[in-house]
């Protein structure tokens, strides 16, 4: 058995009654190693698998062949295991094989819903998801669905936001959703949220640091409604209040 | 305090610790009565304050007069508070209160999330949350959505997307994103996710059946790369294997 497992965004209270289970009923746990290191406490007594950043098909391959082994193991993401996580690839993988692996994708809280948490209540309406990692996606795709988003005036959670290696694709992003969307849009930018150093701020659309922005931080870009109050980032869902 | 509490999709194990925890913490509970039901055994203890559908602004306005008094209030939403639940509307009273009232979102596992692990990984790559519900939204406004978002060619999870009152609205829906959606996109859908009598359906854009869709099941429509495979949805995230 794979369980493919999503932690949620750090802390051991965000995860799941589910997800701690299948973690204790697991003889191996694969992992990420900065993944792995956040669920230190409770593995101390399994066979662990890590690698680095970027060896993902490695990872799962791994966790293949030790589930073909008869070994109950689990893949570990951090958020949730089925968006920007490892259930695709498990499962790619697994309907290859001839074997019948059973493969178990346990939902965790993803970084979005985690920020929001921090932010107030800025996805209370309908939003998209759009990574700006190009690394497996046509950068003319990515450009694309950021218009058109803002075009349709979703709330906009961009993962990936910015590495060392695109620290330019952010302000391109905005520069294009900039057609539509208004300067004063407020914006909510969440620095490990659910970890140890989490940073929240909030600005408006033109007066956004693309500097304090990095692969840990999720940017929410609010839609026509949003507003900033209290220090908060609020999308009313439409009441009349 | 309010505890504003995504409660994941319905039974105990898809919460997280952190929500078991607040309402353990608080005097009394809040919440629509279907969703009371799904938390009964743990709230046997507790101060219960329920009521029907559409009463959310009632039910919001008692949770702050409670907190008023001094007392833990707990808002219960199934799935995450802060994606078409309860967290703006408390934040949208708390902001015009002259009272400091602390307000904490909790947050859970959406239906989106816990629909696509049951279907497989069919939100792996860029997604949207569409409301088919038009009774806070102009239905001009989810038309010009969904159009752009399957222009966007994003994977689509459509939330109400079918009550008695609009039981029209998922076949217009689909109507719309069939201009850009071809006829073999995969299409998930899962009735009661996480709760006693899941089920699951995976079907062709073309093939789909409005009819077995109600409001408690949510639709997941594909995007240019989802396949089908041994009866799960898979959107690659663009990884060679």
């Amino acid at each position: 058995m794979i369980y493919v497992i999503g932690i949620g965004p750090g802390g051991k209270e965000y995860m799941t009654l589910e997800a701690i289970e299948a973690i204790k009923n697991s003889d191996v746990i694969v992992g990420y190693k900065t993944y792995i290191n956040l669920i230190e406490d409770m593995i101390s007594d399994k066979e662990v698998v890590q690698n680095g950043m970027r060896k993902e098909i490695d990872r799962c391959k791994m966790a293949v062949e030790i589930a073909k082994e008869g070994k109950d193991v689990a893949v570990v993401s951090s958020g949730d295991s089925g968006i920007y996580g490892m259930a695709g690839l498990i499962l790619e993988l697994v309907v290859k094989e001839d074997d019948d692996i059973k493969v178990k994708v346990v939902p965790g809280v993803t970084a979005s819903i985690a920020a929001a948490s921090v932010l107030g209540a800025p996805i209370m309406h309908d939003f998209c998801h759009i990574s700006l990692s190009d690394l497996l996606t046509p950068w003319e795709v990515i450009e694309k669905r950021l218009r058109l988003a803002a075009e349709a005036d979703f709330v906009v959670c961009l993962y990936n936001p910015r590495s060392k290696g695109r620290s330019e694709h952010l302000a391109r992003a905005f520069e294009i959703m900039g057609e539509f969307k208004d300067g004063s849009t407020p914006v909510g930018i969440v620095k490990d949220a659910g970890r140890e150093g989490e940073e929240k701020y909030i600005c408006t659309f033109d007066t956004m640091n693309f500097e304090i922005v990095d692969m840990t931080t999720m940017v929410i870009v609010g839609n026509k409604s949003t507003f900033i109050d209290k220090d908060m980032m609020i999308t009313p869902r439409g009441y009349t209040v």
